[in-house]
């Protein structure tokens, strides 16, 4: 995606060649900062504050932590460390595991010696696979943005999102918003309404500021309104991404999404999924059960920050100073909930048969 | 409700004995700040910028509006103006108009020498009716919190609340609230979740600070959480206030209700919504098309106001400078999401016969 004209991805190797450039997305929408991280230890810090977040991107982040750890130390015990401090960081999303299994499986065989130069190299693999197929899912899902539009007569087609599924949280293109920006690159009209997403405000923050550097139509709505929107006939479609779906098409994403996906069905809207398969756990069928919510600091509600009217970043308490609160991260959709799933390879229904048409490699 | 201790209703006549004192709740949770009323403008003010909310409460405290218009000049005209500027500081609650209905019924059949003295009688009759009303919502609320203690085998009683309607948001007791506060002299346990309701933020600013100052447990969660918690059933019941109910029990609230009733529904929740007879609407059916929807300026959504960590008031901006943002203040809950009506005269179904049955005099 470009910044002010400038093409970027959210994660790349420096110029120095070993260290590595993250967008610190703790600092949007006010600055645009980046951050350089030079150690396992603070690749991290930088997954579990969240200075990068989204499933994709927090994989290829994790790949490149384990880089780094083989630059300091190639052995095995430095490997299996690197996974272990890796896979602590955030428990919901599957990448993060995904990418580590294929650091571990790519580097234990081989020889020290050839190990740093093979993680950065699988690391830079990873990262080019998920542009790749981010790009597949923005042309998989623009075939149900034309439709939309079709229905639309050529109205702006309202697509609902909820927290950032856009290429912020992935290497580039991102999920569920990868449809939307083909979409537009082909003319079609479309208007977005952004979820604030709280309590970290990734709508307001991140997916607010992506869209407007594309130049792409949106409004911020609190994520109380959506139902409203759906009852009014305002919203054509929801697109969202997924941290985790199950072998029978349970989505886990970030807290709240069940929530409107109650009210697409209710006001009969399409509720899409946009996913890499690497999000994908096959191991799990009932995500309500098995999928590990992960629950964060109460204080991420209790204070909000940003930016004063005279340009200073700040915090502010906006409870009760001794008031509790509980923080999930993330809740699950059922399937029965869930039009499709745009992945990689096609959309499907949020099943296990049609999941395993499209994925029959996943055969038992 | 006691403050540290001591008993306060919301709105009351100052010492001086004609200007009205109410609890400016933009300041809250964070100072307890009394704002003095002196004539029409400043509760017009009051009632749309929010220093008052609540059906009940914007309800009375228009009464003391004209009560103080009256003060000035107790003409005709005057009565007219002072009705008409109130009735536009907010359109969704209908307590508003019903105030202004009951007002200029008394006053207007008065010769001007009698207006003032009854408009202040008048008022006042109507925040100690609001009160009774409150209480008896409580006691016919109580059984319902009693059925569930049993249900809950003596542990907690699980609450959700969206926005407030407690004390705040009446003279005295609440609606959604008062029977908690009973059950809780009751000696019976509960425990309360408390939507944080953005973009303003009352469950946060308002209910937690009302709980916590009656000693009762709660925890404050995102608008987000709701649907996960009723997933794992740690919701015994939803308990939330109205704004306008239609005649068939179509339930018009917070911005937000909308998304809990679903998620009740869809979990075998019990949704309850509390209600003084004052705000339904009989000439209302279908809420979803005749409910008018308040919507504010989209500030209120984009900057935050809180206290800083060094004890300063401070507003931060959490999207990008430019962001549009909509921001509808209400949404309506379909009748047939609500499990029942507690009103001043019982728990009824939301339906019209059901409704009907417990206020006959309202049989066309």
């Amino acid at each position: 995606m470009k910044i002010a004209g400038t093409h970027r991805r959210t994660i790349h190797v420096a110029k120095d060649g070993w260290s590595i450039e993250v967008i610190d997305q703790r600092r949007l929408p006010h600055a645009l900062v980046i951050a350089r991280l030079t150690d396992v230890e603070s690749v991290a810090t930088a997954i579990s504050q969240m200075w990068v977040r989204g499933a994709p991107l927090i994989g290829v982040a994790a790949a490149y932590g384990v880089a780094l750890a083989m630059r300091a130390d190639a052995s095995d015990a430095s490997l299996e460390r690197a996974v272990e401090r890796l896979i602590r960081t955030r428990p919901t999303a599957i990448n993060l595991k995904w990418a580590l299994d294929e650091m571990r499986a790519t580097l234990s065989p081989l020889p020290q010696s050839e190990r740093v130069i093979q993680a950065y190299a699988k690391a830079a693999q990873l990262a080019d696979d998920d542009v790749a197929v981010c790009r597949r899912i923005a042309e998989h899902g623009l075939k149900l943005l034309e439709a939309a539009s079709v229905r639309a007569k050529g109205q702006p087609v309202n697509v609902l999102t909820h927290c950032n599924a856009g290429w912020l949280a992935t290497v580039d293109w991102g999920t569920a918003l990868a449809p939307v920006y083909l979409a537009h690159e082909h003319g079609i009209p479309l208007h977005v309404w952004v979820d604030e997403t709280r309590p970290r405000n990734q709508g307001a923050s991140l997916t607010a500021w992506e869209l407007a550097e594309a130049g792409i139509p949106h409004t911020l709505i609190a994520d109380n309104v959506g139902g409203h929107l759906m009852q009014h006939g305002r919203v054509a479609l929801c697109l969202v991404g997924s941290d985790r779906t199950t072998a029978r098409g349970d989505v886990c994403n970030k807290i709240g999404t069940y929530l409107k996906a109650l009210a697409a069905k209710a006001n009969d809207v399409p509720f899409y999924v946009a996913l890499p398969s690497s999000s994908i756990d096959w191991s799990l069928n009932d995500g309500l059960r098995e999928i590990p919510i992960e629950e964060r600091e109460g204080t991420e509600l209790t204070w909000v920050s940003g930016r004063t009217a005279d340009g200073r970043d700040e915090s502010v308490q906006i409870a009760p100073e001794k008031t509790p609160a509980l923080n999930f991260g993330f809740d699950v959709t059922p399937a029965e909930l869930v039009s499709g799933l745009i992945t990689e390879r096609g959309v499907c229904a949020a099943s296990r048969e049609s999941m395993l048409a499209l994925f029959p490699e996943r055969k038992p």
